[in-house]
């Protein structure tokens, strides 16, 4: 009989595969995700890892479900200090191998698989959606002068700092994350 | 006796193999790449896959280097317009799924791999270089107040196309182009 959800040793073993599978995600990469390697590396039965998570992508799809993705927090104000702040916060977790691992590996794997396709559109809407809604706050009470459409912003206020922590792997300082929010609009 | 790199059955059997990488590649993504396949795609014993690339990874670099990486081509004046046509030009190449797989395989396995890291740091520095000089000389002739260091201008005027690219899985149109120009500096 296959164990309840609720059942200890499958909540073990779980935590156990899922650890291994994320130990084996930062240190290899995806391509290390295999039952057999996270059987091996969880010290538990190839069929138990089988049982829990039938196909690889499930496995890969868990391990970086461990790691939180940078998001923006509930609007404050001043809005431009608030989105300092935030941005401040993604340029540091990006700074992160964890957090490097996870985005590049989903903006990949997305190319070809469609759960993994979902997940990078969900994220990247959900980060337009909160910006959006704090810009427009923004402009409705004259704290700022929009310089281009508020759906361009995510790209424009993210992009500078995902590019330079994925491809330059190099850090955003406050200077540079200053001059993306000034570089969104007149503020006043 | 090992064929010399001139004999046409290593030509042709080269040419097999590294365009059967870059089909798996494109279709399947990088995991996809192993001997055992890239053999079967392309119709070739698996022993001659190994002699060509006796590494996975160099099956991979093999199918990537198919792809040409986006770059800048040599500062032309107006400054201004140079950098709207380069930058248009390489979010046209974004559009391309290819040119997505190769730029995220690499953003992905730089954080494993030695070679593929050299390779996103190659990479980074070109266009970091490029950029610099046509920024500097623009300056020297007066066209452009830099908003910013301009070790900082790849990041601003690269980042955005590329995070709607891969993670945004967007179109960066002119409007934006021009947008991410203009935040560069004040142009005369």
């Amino acid at each position: 009989m296959a164990p309840s959800p609720e059942d200890p040793r499958f909540l073990r073993s779980r935590d156990a595969i899922v650890g291994a599978a994320r130990e084996l995600l930062m240190t290899h990469g995806p391509g290390a995700i295999t039952h057999a390697r996270v059987a091996e590396q969880a010290g538990i039965a190839r069929a138990t890892v089988y049982r829990h998570w039938p196909r690889t992508d499930q496995l890969l799809a868990a391990a970086m479900a461990t790691v939180p993705m940078p998001f923006f927090d509930a609007p404050g104000t001043p809005t431009r200090d608030w989105l300092i702040r935030e941005l401040a916060a993604i340029a540091r977790q990006l700074d992160h191998h964890d957090v490097r691992v996870v985005t590049t590996t989903l903006a990949n794997t997305a190319l070809w698989e469609q759960d993994m396709d979902a997940r990078r559109e969900g994220f990247a809407e959900l980060l337009t959606a909160r910006l959006v809604e704090a810009l427009e706050e923004a402009r409705a009470r004259g704290e700022v002068d929009l310089r281009t459409d508020p759906r361009h912003a995510a790209a424009l206020a993210i992009g500078p700092i995902y590019y330079r922590a994925t491809i330059e792997h190099g850090t955003a300082d406050d200077a540079f994350i200053t001059t993306t929010v000034e570089n969104l609009g007149r503020w006043r």
